[in-house]
């Protein structure tokens, strides 16, 4: 009998969708889950789509595998992830691989694969993004661990691997948690993404009073110039999409309460450890978290608004209304590209710190397809990257540089449309004033560094001359050098 | 010999500090500090400012105590606190107490408060506000850790904090981590305090070209009014300071760097992990971080800017200047409620998550003095929650409800002003935002939830009946319940 090339165990969707993505592409795989039920399921509907190797236990599984073996392990991530390495790392033998395809923290990938290291083990953390579909068809895989596993295990994955002009969305990403670590701001750079949208969205509905399917048709317009993206894309879809109970659009019946699984909140918390500025995936954050206090928002809901909010312009001024909408546009895609640089300044600190050194260029080419913020933006992302000297920020390469100075004027307008308005804008505006805190010859940081000299001694650097200083605020207001 | 009633280890400023202060109530002080030094330079100093015990070593002090035992701890936050209550621990009793009061993060001051209970000895978190000077004349003091130890300690400290209206700045505030947890988010609190300060100078100097003195003036008279607190006093006295060897504004000399030490970077990581939107002062920490970005802030500094940034209102129109000015202290009071509304439902929520019982009208009551964010607000916040039902959030109690509405209109104009100006205004702005996002009848996180039910099957909820629902997106797009 041929040994199987990889082991699957975890055979929820994701795990079972990798599973036959592996087997559609000429791979034998054997499959393993806790309870049989879900192995039988597999490969009753899809075994005849490739060579499966159903396995009762880890023992068999490991016993199926030629060598090195791969497993690639897809269960919950925290404690059931610890669980299922105990099981399977007695099993194995030097060389070997164990694979983490889940949504670890970094740190736990971190941790795993010193320990795995030790026993001779490679653990390789994997961010796997595109959801359910992608696993299928193709998704954006982001291994990390040891570059000596990448040669195993790379082919497999590049094969399964979503593809953009023919280059598989995979790459090796950098030793241990480096996987975990991009996946995770990955899917910070998503909320972003997802929460500017719904800015866009709830602006055009609230200022302009234009109802989810001509904000749909606005989207599909958008989706066929720079913003073009699959989360545009889908946001025309669900804005189409009409409830079949009560014949409204859907997005009107759907809770007003975004919910969270906690990448998100560990990139802003990560973005904080770093001292990176994501302040467009922390106002994403918060607003989900806004959006699901009921009680809150109920005690609030009759705070005064704007005495009348006129729809700014009005209905009678088609062209002013066009040119709003434009507006918009080019507000969004600015923030966009802040949120992203952002996110890739984050990639940057965490390589830095963490000894992975992350090709930035490499990663933006392997998030151009298969995942959730798939775009051709992302190539923009991967040409600045490749330029000969790469920006110190993705707001100075030259394509986003002029992007830029083209929204500037259009953003400022819709961030104040939106304060007089009283539509709630945070990511815009968070994105406007990152914008313009850099730009800023000085920064008021001045008076906050007095202040804290003023009441806790804390001292201050001058911008004339090298050295720190305090002055004897409650002596003589001398200037002192300490 | 009179055994002495507290030891102090550390005598750092603030050890130093604190020990004077009881010295200076009447109390005999044991004091301690592993360089000799620092104790023999406390003695010729200030020795004849009350009874002081020098000790060469941790038994000494021991031994000088009355029972049961008080050893206040002032070292450095992290491994030395560690250290030196391993030093002390061995030689203490069932009963007796340390205090740290240094900047702990509230999860190690429940570790070890947890490992101190098992040997039978009380540990007491203290957060202590006020910096040096409040240290030696009255801090604000809130001690964490049991109920009994506060018996046998909070008069002494009662003793020695600041007094308003004859009520001392300390009360317990909880077991073990509370008063740790309490004292990080009143420094959150302080960074959106100094943040929204420095956006409000920052307009009137860039959007109406006044000088840092004619800024000190308008902070002045600010003082008098509903602003009033330490922080505005103290922003008038260092906007005035004049730097003796360029005769420049002292605030146009310092290095626009604003720098910190975590406990603000602590509290936005805390409320992310409660799920509570603190972000008032997550823009403040990340305005600091920008601020600090030296090659970013380089790379950037051509970017377009608005085309002509008028004065707004121009230099003739001075009715219509007054008038923005008022607009910005309109802005700044609403921006202070917010991040502070913020910060009390994090304790709130803190509170809640670690079984401390916070009283938060307890706690402003002990914010009105000693510490740096003490303020005439404070009475106001107290006055709130000691009303028969406390407000679900500190923006619908009558007196900031009101406030909010005077200031609504003016706060959007200067949000627009600030956008169009060039201005970055992230305080302003967020606050803004999460005032609207409270107040909206629906949010765009329907379309949010939307988008991650399509791709990644996330599921929703309906606003008109109960159960949790899917679409088949990819399938003939009619909704199952899951």
């Amino acid at each position: 009998m041929t040994k199987a090339r990889i082991g699957v165990t975890g055979l929820a969707v994701m795990g079972a969708n990798l599973a036959r993505n592996l087997a559609r592409h000429g791979h034998t795989v054997a499959v393993h889950n806790r309870s049989r039920y879900r192995t039988d399921a597999l490969l009753k509907e899809y075994g005849h789509e490739g060579e499966f190797v159903a396995c009762d236990t880890p023992e068999e599984l490991v016993a199926a595998l030629e060598r090195p073996r791969r497993v690639l392990i897809m269960v919950k991530a925290g404690a059931p992830t610890d669980a299922v390495i105990e099981e399977f790392a007695p099993l194995l033998e030097p060389g070997d691989m164990l694979v983490d395809g889940g949504n670890a923290h970094f740190l736990d990938t971190r941790r795993r694969e010193a320990a795995l290291r030790e026993r001779g083990i490679h653990f390789v953390g994997t961010g796997v993004s595109g959801g359910e579909e992608g696993a299928l068809l193709g998704p954006s895989i982001m291994p990390g661990g040891s570059r000596e596993s990448y040669e195993a295990l790379g082919p497999l994955l590049e094969d399964i691997a979503a593809k953009v002009d023919g280059v598989p969305c995979c790459t090796h990403i950098g030793p241990d948690g480096a996987g975990h670590f991009v996946k995770m701001v990955h899917n910070g750079i998503e909320y972003a993404d997802m929460q500017l949208i719904a800015e866009a969205y709830d602006l055009l509905r609230q200022a302009l009073g234009m109802s989810p399917a001509e904000i749909a048709d606005v989207f599909e317009e958008w989706n066929r110039g720079e913003l073009s993206s699959y989360l545009i894309e889908i946001t025309a879809e669900v804005l189409r999409q009409v409830d079949a109970a009560t014949g409204r659009p859907l997005v009107d019946v759907i809770a007003d309460r975004a919910e969270q699984k906690g990448t998100g909140r560990w990139t802003v918390q990560n973005a904080l450890e770093l001292g990176v500025p994501v302040s467009g995936i922390a106002e994403a954050v918060f607003a989900r978290s806004v959006s699901g206090h009921t009680e809150l928002r109920r005690a609030a809901r009759d705070l005064p608004g704007p005495a009348d909010a006129p729809q700014a312009p009005p209905a009678g001024d088609r062209e002013g209304r066009a040119e709003f909408v434009e507006d918009v546009r080019r507000a969004l895609y600015a923030s966009k590209i802040i949120a992203y640089a952002q996110g890739f300044d984050q990639i940057r600190a965490g390589s830095a710190e963490y000894g992975w050194d992350v090709d930035p260029g490499a990663l933006a080419t392997i998030w151009r397809g298969g995942c959730i913020i798939r775009a051709v933006f992302l190539d923009r992302i991967r040409e600045a990257y490749e330029q000969e000297s790469p920006p110190v920020t993705l707001l100075t390469a030259p394509l986003f540089a002029e992007a830029l100075g083209l929204a500037q004027e259009p953003w400022r307008r819709v961030v104040a449309t939106a304060a007089g308005a009283g539509v709630p804008a945070p990511g815009f505006s968070t994105a406007l004033a990152y914008y313009d805190s850099l730009r800023a010859g000085r920064l008021p940081a001045a008076l906050v560094q007095g202040l804290r000299d003023f009441f806790g001694a804390h001292t201050y650097q001058r911008s004339d001359r090298e050295g720190t200083f305090h002055t004897l605020w409650s002596g003589d207001r001398t200037e002192i050098e300490v």
